[in-house]
């Protein structure tokens, strides 16, 4: 009989943040799966270090960072291959995932390559939407306000239409594109109404006016704003 | 010396998914305080159960369930005062909160009213979106995909508009606006890609194609849509 897959959410960073289901499912790993750098480290593996079991087999899988996609696919057609072949043998397997799985999370791309072969459990993380927010002091959303959720490569003119019609916005992986961002929520007059939050949760957090925010920001990093009348109430 | 109030998400409602840092602020808390029905149950309460401290104090604010704002808002009042008093004590007070106390959480009112006169945390919590998508195995969103959150009370024109604009929805506060959305959904010819989750982690969860969900929803419930190729991948 073949193992379980589990994709679990490891929350934003803070080992803390992670859910108990998550933290008992990871020490009683036999294989854990996670996603790292080519060549190098994985936050998911560091968020959830303490957890893994001496022993437990590991599946690193090396995405590599570019634009173009089919490397990536590549790298992730290689980790699904591996994990199978443990849930063949019948063993569980752990895939960590930070964040949440199922939003903009690594998971989905094994989840596509494996859910029809396997019985596949995910488990819910705290999103890096809720702890920015939680970092900056500034509540989403109440009764009936929307929010919209943006990934920051988005092209200009999008986002600008986009934040234009929205309520509160979280725009993810800002990055590279923090200038545009930031350009783009200035002509709109709301910069005093932003916050910039790099890894929260995280040691090396930091949490800023958007006016503030430094030139160069990290792929871990996010724009909160509201439009109400004080974003700070 | 004044405490400090704790906002401490506690997940969807299975007890397992609360983080590690919420289970140990509540276990080591002098003062609980969360959001009843007027004289009835807390979901808030009962989702953290377990962990209540023997011999804590207990603050339970009782919400009546009316669609004025006024009431609500004066029993606020009230429970802010019943936890100022404590934290003027010099007690620390961990108020419980389903989901995340920023995202539609009942927290966001008691931080309009405290969090000027005294030191705050919010712990952020697994939200019912991601908790929803997990149990529907939906994957939400991923690369520069979008995600809209729309509360269901929302006008009919206006849900149809901002789906219709819309990638990946979620659609909050299902209820007694189960039919109005629906038929929002249907009129757009996405009913096949979307999906009803009621009570996401808690033993009387349901999952079902939103085509043949029940008429009646309870208030926890939510619809999730995508409009990928395919939503299931």
């Amino acid at each position: 009989m073949s193992g379980t897959l589990y994709g679990v959410g490891l929350g934003p960073g803070d080992p803390e943040l992670i859910t108990r289901k998550a933290a008992r499912l990871i020490a009683e790993a036999e294989v854990v799966a996670y996603p790292s750098l080519e060549g190098g480290d994985s936050l998911a593996r560091s968020i959830a270090a303490e957890l893994i079991p001496d022993g437990a087999q590991e599946i690193a899988i090396d995405i590599p960072m570019t634009v173009a996609r089919a490397p990536a696919q590549a790298a992730y057609d290689a980790g699904a291959a591996q994990i199978a072949q443990a849930l063949e043998a019948g063993r569980d397997v752990v895939c960590l995932c930070e964040g949440d799985p199922f939003f903009y999370g690594s998971f989905m791309y094994l989840h596509a390559r494996l859910a029809e072969r396997f019985a596949v459990e995910v488990v819910p993380g705290v999103t890096s939407i809720t702890a920015c927010a939680a970092r900056a002091g500034m509540p989403l959303a109440a009764r009936n306000e929307r929010v919209t959720i943006l990934p920051g490569p988005l092209p200009e003119a999008e986002l600008r239409a986009r934040i234009e019609g929205a309520e509160s916005v979280a725009v993810m992986k800002v990055g590279r594109h923090l200038a545009k961002i930031r350009s783009v929520i200035a002509g709109l007059g709301l910069l005093d109404q932003a916050v910039y939050v790099e890894r929260a949760s995280l040691p090396e957090e930091c949490v800023l006016p958007l006016a503030k925010a430094p030139e160069k920001a990290p792929y871990f990093s996010m724009i909160l704003l509201t439009k109400g009348a004080d974003p700070w109430l």
